[in-house]
C-alpha cells in the first residue's frame, strides 16, 4: 500500500478522502426467543445503526461502525449519525490520522449538537459509530487488525488520540505517556501470548431471565463441558427466584468456577445492599449494574457494603467523565467499557489508561450485536500495552449473531483469538443488512 | 368545567382522551446577533421541538410542551418525540391525573428506548416535552395556571407524581410527604406575596461573550437603571478578558448588587480553581458550570476550593440521579433546574424536594426560548410549598423571544409576576411557528 509519508512529500495527493456516509437501521428480532432478556430489558431486539464511510481510495476502501441499541430508538441513533455527517464528509484520512484528537473533537464537540447530549445519549453513540468506522478505515488502510494498529503505535501517538478535557484531574497527557512507556517492557511477549492463547472470556449465555430452570441446568452443564471458567447470570426481577437460580448454577458449576451477577440497574442503593446480603452465599466475583449507571456515589456505597464482592458497571456508562469518577470514588472494581457507547476508540483509550493508573481491571461489555467483534481488539490491546495483566480480566462472550459479520470472532478454549483481518471486525454481511433492515427488510416486512 | 369526580361515577365517559400528537422543528436564527453567545456556545440558534397534544375535549383543548435546543439537534429531539408518540396516544386525561407516577414511567421507561439514554439526552428531553404538554393540558382543564394547580395539590398528591427510583437513598416518599406537610404553615401568605410582588429575578442580558466592552457598559448602566439587583456574565474564553469585563461590570453595578459568573463548562477542575482565584476579587455570588455537568466529584472539589463563592449548575444536568449526587456531595450551593432537560414537572418536583431537604436554594435556568415561561411556575410553586424562602433565590431572566408565546412572562420591578392564564404558559403563537419552522418557514426558506 502506498503511504504518503513514504515519499516524504506533503504535496502529493492524499491517500484517500471520505466521500460519503450512509447509515442503515438494522434490527434483529431477538425478542422472539427471549435471548438477551434481563430484569430491565424483557424483550430486546438487538439492533445496529450501521455506518459506512465511503472513500475515493483506488481499492474502494470503506469503513464500518455501528451504534448498538435494543430496538426502538435505533432510528434515533441513525438520525444522529445523519446530523454528524457534514462534519466528516470531505475529510482526508491523512489529516484524520495526523491529528486524531482534533478529529474526535470535531465529531463530538459541535456546540449546537453538543447541547442535546452533551457527550451522552444518541448524539454520543452516533459519534462513536462514525469514529469507530474511521478507525476501521485506518486499520484497513494499514492492512492491520485494529488491535495491532494500536499495539504498534508509540506512547505519544496513542496519547495524541485522547481528549483529556474533564479528566486532567485524574490523568494528564504527560502521565499517560509515562504510564505507557513504563508498560512497554514485555510487550512483544504479551503480543505473542495473545496470538498463541487468546484473551480469556466468560459466558452470559446460561442465565437470561426468560429461561426456565431446566434450560439453565442444561446450559450450565454444557458450559462446564465447554470449559468455561466464568459464568454470568441475570438477577434482579425477584429475590427468591434469584436465590433459586443461583443455587442451581452454583451447584452445576461447582465451587471453583467464577459466578457473576448482573442486575441491569433495577435496584436502588439500599435494595442492592440488602439483596446482595442474600446472594453473597453464592460467592459471586462481582455484582454488575446494581443501580443507576449515573450513580457514582451510590455504587461507592454499594461497593463498601458488599466487599469483597466487586462492583462492576459500564455498558450504560455515558462517557470518560463518569468512568473517571467511578475510579476516583473507588466505586467499581471492574471497568466494563462499552465500545459503542463511549465515543469510539479514542475515548476508550482514555478509560483504559485511567483504569490502569487506578489498578482496576477492564472487562469489556459484549454480546448484543457486534460488541464481541469490537471489544476483542480493545482488550487484546489493553493487555499488550496498558493493563498488561490477565488477572481478573475476562471479556464477556455471547454466542449469538456473529454470522452477520464478515470477520466474526474466533473462539478457542473459551478465549478470544486475536483477529487477523485488517480493520475493526465491524463490517457486516451484505445479505444480513438487506434481510434485517428496518422496516423494509424481509425479516420485518411481513410482520 | 364538568369534572368526572363531581359525579362520583366511574362509568361515565372520560373528560378527554389524547387523540393526537404533533411535533414541529422551530428554530430562531439568534446567532445573527450573537445573543446567547458564551464560551462553549459561540453561535446558538434558540430552538424548540414543539409538541402539541390534541384531545377530543369539547372545547378543543390542546397541551403544549417543548424541548429547548440551540439549533442543530433540534430535529433529533423531534424524532425522539415521535418515538414516544405511541406511548401517549389514546390515554385518558383522568387516568393520567389519577396516576401521574405511572404516566411518567410510561413516558420515560420503555426498555428499548431507555437504552439510548437512559433518562438522558434526546430521549429524555423528548419525554419532558410530552410530559410538560400533559401538565399544560391538565392545568388548562382545571382552569388554573400550572403553579396554582401544583400549589393546590395535597402533599400526598404531589408525592404521587414522583418516581423515587434511584433517589430513595436521599429521600423516600414518606420523607417527602413529611417535608411538604411541615412547610404548609404560611402557604396562603406566601401565595399572596407572590401575587402581590412576584418572584425575584436576575438578568443575563448584560454580558454575553460576543458583546463589546462599550455595549456591556451601556447594558450595565441600563440594568442598574432598571433596578436589577443581580447580574450574570459569561466567562471562560480568556482569563484576562474575563478580568477586564468583570472589572467593568463591578464598577458599573457597584459593590451592593450581586454579580454571578457563568463558565459554561469550559474549564477542567484545576483550571476552574485557578481561574476563580483571579476572579474572586470581584466577589461573585456563584460560579456557574465551572466544568463538565457530569462531574459531581469535580464540582465538589471546586466548591471546597472557591468557598465562600458558591458553585451552581443544572442547565445540562441530565436527571434527578445527578442532582441527588450534587446534593449528597455538597458539590453545588445553587440548584439550577432546567424545566425542559429534566423529565418534565414530575422530575422537577423530585429535585425541588431533595434541594429543600438539603437546604440548598433552587435558582432555575431560563432564557433560551420558552424557559422563562416554564420556570416561573416552578419557582413560584417552590416558594409556596417546598423551599418556602426567597433567600438566595433568583430566577434567570433574559428579555428575548417572549413575543412567540401566547402568554408571555410579565415582569414588574425585576420580578416575575405569577401567570394568570390556565396552563403552563407553553403555548406558542401560531404565526411564529409558521415563520420559524425549520427548514420550510419563511425565516429559513430564503437562507
Amino acid at each position: 500500500m502506498v503511504r504518503k509519508e513514504q515519499f516524504g512529500n506533503k504535496e502529493i495527493s492524499p491517500v484517500a478522502t471520505i466521500t460519503g456516509l450512509t447509515v442503515r437501521d438494522i434490527r434483529i428480532p431477538t425478542s422472539d426467543s427471549l435471548t438477551g432478556s434481563d430484569a430491565m430489558n424483557p424483550d430486546p431486539d438487538y439492533s445496529a445503526a450501521y455506518v459506512e464511510l465511503q472513500t475515493d481510495h483506488p481499492d474502494g476502501l470503506a469503513g464500518h461502525g455501528l451504534a448498538f441499541t435494543i430496538g426502538r430508538g435505533n432510528e434515533l441513533c441513525a438520525a444522529a449519525v445523519e446530523a454528524w455527517k457534514p462534519f466528516v464528509i470531505g475529510l482526508d484520512l491523512d489529516d484524520i490520522r495526523a491529528d486524531m484528537r482534533a478529529f474526535w473533537r470535531r465529531l463530538t464537540g459541535d456546540s449546537q449538537l453538543r447541547w442535546v447530549g452533551p457527550e451522552k445519549g444518541t448524539v454520543h453513540m452516533a459519534s462513536a459509530a462514525i469514529i469507530n468506522a474511521a478507525w476501521d478505515l485506518l486499520a484497513k488502510l494499514e492492512g492491520k487488525p485494529l488491535w495491532k494498529l494500536l499495539a504498534d503505535m508509540s506512547a505519544e501517538e496513542l496519547v495524541a488520540c485522547i481528549d483529556f478535557t474533564y479528566i486532567s484531574d485524574l490523568m494528564t497527557p504527560e502521565e499517560a505517556v509515562e504510564l505507557l512507556r513504563k508498560k512497554e517492557t514485555g510487550r512483544e511477549a504479551r503480543e505473542q501470548e495473545m496470538l498463541d492463547r487468546g484473551f480469556p472470556a466468560y459466558t452470559t449465555s446460561t442465565g437470561w431471565l426468560g429461561y426456565e430452570d431446566e434450560k439453565i441446568r442444561d446450559l450450565c452443564r454444557q458450559a462446564v463441558e465447554d470449559g468455561w471458567s466464568h459464568v454470568k447470570i441475570k438477577v434482579g426481577a425477584d429475590l427468591q427466584d434469584d436465590i433459586r437460580r443461583s443455587s442451581i448454577i452454583r451447584e452445576m458449576i461447582g465451587p471453583d468456577r467464577e459466578l457473576m451477577f448482573d442486575a441491569n440497574q433495577v435496584w436502588d442503593v439500599a435494595e442492592a445492599i440488602e439483596n446482595m446480603k442474600h446472594l453473597a452465599e453464592f460467592s459471586p466475583l462481582w455484582i454488575e449494574e446494581p443501580t443507576s449507571p449515573d450513580d457514582v456515589l451510590g455504587h461507592a456505597a454499594i461497593a463498601r457494603a458488599v466487599a469483597p464482592i466487586g462492583v462492576a458497571t459500564g455498558e450504560c456508562c455515558q462517557n470518560r467523565v463518569l468512568f473517571k469518577q467511578f475510579l476516583q470514588a473507588e466505586a467499581i472494581q471492574f471497568v466494563q467499557i462499552d465500545s459503542c457507547r463511549l465515543g469510539g476508540v479514542n475515548e476508550v483509550l482514555s478509560v483504559l489508561l485511567m483504569a490502569a493508573k487506578c489498578g482496576v481491571p477492564v472487562c469489556p461489555h459484549a454480546g448484543g450485536i457486534g460488541l464481541c467483534e469490537h471489544v476483542q481488539h480493545l482488550a487484546i490491546f489493553d493487555y499488550i500495552r496498558v493493563g498488561c495483566s490477565l488477572e481478573n480480566r475476562v471479556i464477556e462472550y455471547v454466542d449469538n449473531l456473529h454470522e452477520h459479520f464478515e470477520n466474526p470472532v474466533t473462539m478457542r478454549d473459551c478465549r478470544y483469538l486475536p483477529p487477523q483481518a485488517p480493520g475493526y471486525s465491524t463490517t457486516m454481511v451484505e445479505a444480513s443488512l438487506d434481510h434485517y433492515e428496518f422496516p423494509s427488510g424481509t425479516a420485518w416486512r411481513d410482520r
